[in-house]
Formats: structure tokens, sequence, C-alpha cells
């Protein structure tokens, strides 16, 4: 399997999508409209939609069926970032080179396109018309799964964690908290959501469990090894960022090679708990591999 | 009827029901979870919820069972009046009387806690332990209304009209657009998912349909006009600050008496419509009287 044209593929059928569903430029409010599709296709890389899709190929899945769910994601993901970059926040200019929502639309615009884009997930979420091959009481669960990881026991509070921890001492749990939910959180629930839509029976959603856990975390620790050792482009940010704003990381917790090697160990856990999928789980396999494997 | 005993009742459901759902304030993260109760035991009318409730017994569906979606809408409120508040926003340092949530907690504290209020809907609206006795079906139903209502074509959207027209020469149509959207959106989602989950059929989902529409308009129009003439009490905000902020308002626009004859018109047609439910809509019934005739 070409890893490559995988998620080349993968991320079309996303962006395609994400293109259909989302209300167009000129739609009133037009300034709202513009500011919620100037994140949405800011050059994101799609991970958490992919790795939806993939989790749904993996149980049996067809990609079509999974692709209105993994938008609903992408727009949840957007609208943290968006959220994040606001001078309230992390108050940053730029992401991914280009200047972040706040700064071309304004902090009042840059709010509500953030509200409307967490908005719309749920929108897409309960379409009748573009869920048609999924049972009302999966779509339910679907819904259940995304919004608990993404609420205040989930990526708003790794998120709140994340904020009150700058410039102080975090202790090695503090840091699994942040990271499981902050960033964690949302990938557990690409991996689940895929699971449940691709019609996953309960031995199959509890070894994507496992993965999606171990993947996750492995993950951002790869993330925070690359923030010290890798190069800008590799990273979509400034080197040493998390360093400069006081955050605690990884290898500063455990070391970078300490660090290296639990992404290793979590990067084998996620792999091995995909056996039983066999051959349908390569992309997710791969997809383990290429995480960890760029930080090393 | 005595429609104060029947708000105080339905209200009190409503509130007993929302400690119980929010996560507990010691809940990690704290300060997250403070922020979120903070708001949500302001001192809120509770009137979507109630309208919800009245409109489940309309259709002769047990106010029991949309306790959960009732909940969820107040939430969705909540979130947009802290968001509103913000200094980005309408800069608002109070609320009926109590300094607002970002006074309190900070910016970032008070834009993840809107965020968190606006996700915890959804959490609670897909659980299925709490809607045991709403099929799947419509429970995904009762998502689109509410989220649509929410969203960029409703809520979220009428508030980015009504920033982009402070201080400028508003329209008709333009108002219209920002009361209908604003605030008109959730009070008719409030009435339709209520008729959805008490079970009514398209009839009275229209019906219904019309006397939201009607009574969410005649709201804002009795709102207007009590901001001119009423006094302080019964509005919970300040005399004149619609005024004040360079807001377009229906007296403004049509002058005081015709936007009362505006206001009792739309009573009528939301009146009228509840007709088929006869004796099971007496409490929709005088909350359009109610509504009105404060202003009158």
């Amino acid at each position: 399997m070409d890893l490559n044209a995988y998620l080349k593929d993968r991320t079309a059928l996303v962006d395609k999508a994400l293109r259909a569903y989302l209300p167009c430029e000129d739609t009133l409010p037009a300034s709202l409209h513009k500011a919620m599709r100037y994140s949405v296709f800011a050059g994101g890389k799609r991970v958490r939609p992919v790795l939806m899709i993939a989790a749904c190929e993996a149980v049996g899945g067809n990609a079509a069926r999974v692709v209105p769910a993994a938008c609903a994601m992408e727009m949840i993901h957007t609208y943290s970032l968006i959220h994040d970059d606001l001078p309230a926040m992390d108050d940053d200019d730029f992401r991914r080179g280009r200047p972040t929502n706040h700064k071309v639309f304004g902090d009042d615009i840059a709010i509500l396109a953030g509200d409307a884009l967490l908005t719309e997930a749920f929108i897409l979420l309960s379409n009748p018309v573009l869920n048609p091959d999924v049972d009302p009481g999966t779509q339910l669960k679907v819904i259940h799964t995304l919004s608990r990881c993404a609420g205040s026991l989930g990526m708003v509070g790794g998120q709140v964690v994340d904020m009150e921890s700058e410039g102080r001492e975090v202790d090695f749990p503090t840091l699994e908290y942040i990271h499981t939910h902050k960033t964690g959180a949302l990938i557990l629930a690409a991996i689940q959501c895929g699971g449940l839509i691709g019609g996953g029976d309960e031995t199959a959603l509890k070894a994507l469990t496992t993965y999606g856990e171990a993947a996750g975390l492995a993950f951002q620790i790869a993330d925070d090894v690359l923030d010290i050792v890798g190069d800008q482009d590799t990273l979509g940010k400034d080197i040493g960022s998390d360093q400069a704003r006081g955050k605690t990381t990884y290898p500063a917790l455990l070391g970078i090679e300490e660090a290296r090697a639990r992404a290793l160990e979590l990067r084998d856990i996620a792999v091995n708990a995909l056996e039983p999928f066999k051959e349908a789980a390569e992309p997710l396999r791969q997809i383990a591999h290429y995480i960890v494997d760029r930080s090393s």
C-alpha cells in the first residue's frame, strides 16, 4: 500500500465534501461564512478526518459513508484552532504561514466563526440526507462520542489545563492529562466514530480504542520531540515555540531519548491492536508508523 | 390555568435537571465548570426551555420527556450570552445585575466556558440514558432543528448582522433579519423541538411553527418597546440601552404605537395557530398574551 497515495486520495474526498457542505462565501452573513471557510481551507492536513475514514475502512466500511462525520470532525478541530489563536488565548498572529482568523476578520467574527463551525458540525452529523446509510441509533452514538471528546471533559478541558499550566512546573500526570484531553480526545473520537459508522462490533471498537489512545499520545510526543529537533517544514510551526512559551513537553520531563522510546512503545501498542483487522487496517498501521518515525 | 404557577413549576423542573446534568464545580478543570455553572445559574428566566415544555404538552407529550432537550436549549442560550458579553463583542460588565462571565473568570475561560456549554448541549441531546423515551430518529431531528437554528444561518448569523449594523441606518428587512435570526430562531427551535419530542404530527408541527415564528417576533418587538417605556425591573437591563448603543429597534423604525400594534397582531397570529390543540395549548396561549401585554 502506498500511504502517500492513500492520504492524498482520502484528503481530497474530505476537501471536496467540506467545500460542498459549508455555506458559500456569499451566503448572508458573508463575513461570517468567509471567515469559516478561510480557516477550514487554510492548509490543514486533515489528520483526524483521514483517521476516521481509515478506521471505518479497517472494520470493512465504505469511505463515502463516513465522509460527513469526517468533515464534522474537521470543523470541530478548526473551531478549536480559531479560538485558541485569539488574543485572549494564545494570541497567535500566524498559523501555517497565514494570518490567523482574527487578524483577518477581527476578534468578534473569529469568535462567532468558531461558534458557527462547532454548531455546523452537529448540523452535518444530524442531516438525514447526507447520512442515509447510517442508522439513527448509530448516528446518535457518533454525536455522543464526538461531543463528549470535544467538551469540558475532553478537548476544551485539556485546553483549560494547558492554559493554566503555562509558565508553571508541570508534573507528569498533568502533562498526560493535557495531551490525552487537548489533542488525544479528538483523535480517539475520530477513530471510534469511524469504527461505529463502519459497522464495527464491540470487539472491533475496543481494539480501535486501544489504537486511538496510543496513536494519539504518540502523535503528541512526536510533535513535542519535533518541536526541539525537527525542521520547520515538517512541523508547520516555529521550532522551539513550546519552550519559548514556557510549555512543559515530554522531552522536557523525560529527556529526548526517553520521549522517543515512549513514542515507539506507544506506536507498537497501537499497531498490535490492529492485528484482528488484518489487511484492512494497513492505512491505520502505516499512519502509526509515519506519526512516530518522522521524529526518530 | 394559573400561568405563574405553571411557569414556576416548569422552571423548577428545568433548574433541577440543569443542576444534575452539568458537571459539578469541583470536577476537573474546576475553573471551567465553575464558569459554566455561574452563567447557567445567573437568574435566567428559562423562557426557551419553558416554551419547549409547553409545546410538548400542547401536542399531548409529557413534560419529563422533553426536559433534557429543554436544558440543552438553555445551555445554548447561555453560551450565546457569555460570548455576546465578551470585550471583543458587546463588552458588557453586568448581566441581570451580576458581573458577566469574563469579568469573573477572565476572557479566556469565558470563551471556553461558552464553547463547552454549546458542546454540552449536544452531549445531552445524544445521551441515550437521559432520553430513553424518544426514538433515535426523532432525537436526530431535534438535534438538526436546534443546531440549524443556532448556527450561521440562525442565531450566530443574526448576531453577526446585528453587530455589523450597530451605529448604521438599518432598513426594515435588515431589522427583521436580525430579530428572526438572533432571538427568533432559538425560540422557534424550542417550540418545534417540543412538538417533535411530544410526538406531534406534521399538521401540529406546522401550527407550532406559525406560533413560534409569530411569538418570537412579538417577544422581540415587546422587548424593544419596553426598552423605551418599561421600568428597569420588568426588563432586567438598563432603560434606553438600545438607543444608547445605536441599535435600531422596532419603535425607532415604526414609532411606538405602530410597534405595539404589530406586536398585538403577531400575538393574535400566534394564539390563532393554537386552536387545534384546544385546552392543551393553554400555557402557550397565555405565554403569548403575557409576552405582548407587558409592553402595552
